[in-house]
């Protein structure tokens, strides 16, 4: 059912452990009174990892799995299409293990963003008018020189990267009876699932999306898998219009329940961060907390896991989001 | 001549350890870009820990010292007045090692601070129109109810906490030739002195103030103790009018220089920091960054130490530097 097992996360634990920190889990009292209902919260600060989150742990994991499995090809480079958090988390990862990264974004990417990829020493490649535009183009690039592509999502390596925030959260704090997860393209999700499956059964995993990108929360619940279904928000860790064909059965299958968070509640949750943390979240990192407040009537009493991570939110935006 | 010995610092250190992890010391190659002259820029995150700062290093050194030198006199609690950082690593401190605190501060202080202080069970005793005024309501309470002072400075055990900061960032970049400190009562930078004339003693060590708050500064260019000079400064964490008694000799002996930086410089410290890193830092904990530019020519080809803090930026603050 699960497109990876307990013992891939595992694996892939041991090949994080010389690059990546276990990030802090973290409680903060002024936060349980914002949530209410008796919660107590804990934050996984993924964005006090290199490039503000958990991506960088999927394309460790990744790199790391091509250097074992074939370390010529790894030489060769790797390729993805991206215009945000997997990007810079492919370069960080590739300028510590000595790997060459090619990137492929849009023309007009956020400059912000294009330039983190940059400073790692990745190649940016900006071709097409569209983030499809890129993926054509990157498609061209690793077939013409023998690069390996690395999916943000479609990629069992990835997954199990994912999978680690999970298995090493359950570490810190035992006592977890649920986690909220924002949700993209599904690493995280399918990444807890697994590690709740083997690890801690009743664990609750729920998932989150805004409503202005709903497609995947859309096919949880009818089945129906998305492709191109329209996003619209600022979210944009978040914006997916289509499932995945690695992720999505495990979704189904696996997470208690998925809901949908309005664009002006994520907002909230960014200035909540801020004001109670003092810890930048991106949009997509802000979700699990508005999710939260949404499921707390149903998880009151409990000790619920939220995930933190800000890597992607450029400085005109914040500046909107505090007025 | 020092007020502590390096000896302290370890000692420190190993009462710290069951409580607080290293914090991380990252680099950013965009920030290095920024700083230019060839230097090579590491960030230590003490805005990683609880509350934000390295002053929860201080408050834990002299909680945890207190509990081993008499615990019947920890158990009765300790008080201090403060606004601010001081006053959230106290109450932190207190609840994580069952310590009653008190914390004195003047009337119509921030809200945002005070709830900071009582959401972890400290008793916030609001008193006087002055931070003056809390300072002597703090010394009626201490002498009516028998409670330990913690001063935020004049504390050999609060000093030693602060070097475990340099004592770990040398074993985390042994490479660091020089490390840039803002500096409020001078804790950090004795500590980071102690620590260098017994590892490492190539290492040059600045200090920085606001133009707006120079009483330190002036003292260590000419040698005369200041108090109550005037403050004007949005960065609260070094806005000190006054020297201290453990701090001043030490800093003007131990002190390769001592520089002052611009408001606008903080500020625009702050939004390079948010910006490059994604971190959020509070006034006094973005002003290394600013006095590194302001040394940066005589630092070319260094690899360079700055401390990042922020647990003191209100929403307000954030929202009127990022416009």
């Amino acid at each position: 059912m699960h497109p990876i097992s307990y013992t891939d996360v595992t694996a892939a634990r041991a090949r994080l452990k010389a690059h990546l920190p276990a990030s802090p889990a973290m409680h903060y009292p002024l936060l349980d009174q914002l949530v209410g209902h008796d919660i107590r919260v804990w934050v996984k600060h993924e964005n006090h990892l290199p490039v503000n989150t958990f991506k960088v742990r999927n394309a460790t994991s990744a790199l790391t799995a091509l250097m074992e499995r074939d370390a010529e090809l790894a030489a060769r480079g790797v390729a993805a299409a991206s215009t945000g958090n997997h990007g810079q988390g492919l370069a960080w990862a590739g300028a510590r293990l000595g790997i060459p990264v090619t990137i492929c974004v849009p023309e007009g990417n956020n400059p912000e963003k294009s330039a983190v990829i940059m400073s790692y020493g990745a190649r940016l490649v900006e071709a097409g008018a569209t983030y499809d535009d890129a993926v054509a183009h990157c498609d061209a690039l690793i077939a013409a020189e023998g690069l390996t592509r690395i999916h943000s999502t479609n990629n069992a390596d990835v997954l199990a990267g994912a999978g680690t925030l999970t298995a090493e959260f359950l570490e810190q704090v035992p006592e977890l009876d649920a986690i909220v997860l924002a949700l993209g393209g599904g690493s995280q999700c399918v990444g807890a699932i697994t590690v709740r499956d083997a690890v801690k059964p009743s664990l609750t995993v729920f998932a989150t999306q805004s409503e202005g990108a709903s497609a995947q929360h859309d096919a949880f619940h009818d089945g129906m898998p998305r492709h191109g279904q329209s996003v619209n928000t600022f979210a944009e860790g978040i914006a997916n219009g289509s499932t995945y064909d690695m992720t999505v059965n495990a979704l189904r299958a696996g997470l208690t329940d998925f809901v949908l968070v309005s664009e002006a509640s994520i907002a909230q949750a960014i200035r909540d961060f801020l004001r109670i943390t003092h810890n930048l979240a991106e949009g997509a990192g802000a979700a699990g907390l508005a999710g939260l407040h949404a499921l707390a009537p149903k998880l009151a009493g409990k000790q619920v896991g939220i995930v933190l991570c800000g890597g992607n939110l450029d400085t005109p935006t914040l500046r909107h989001i505090l007025q």
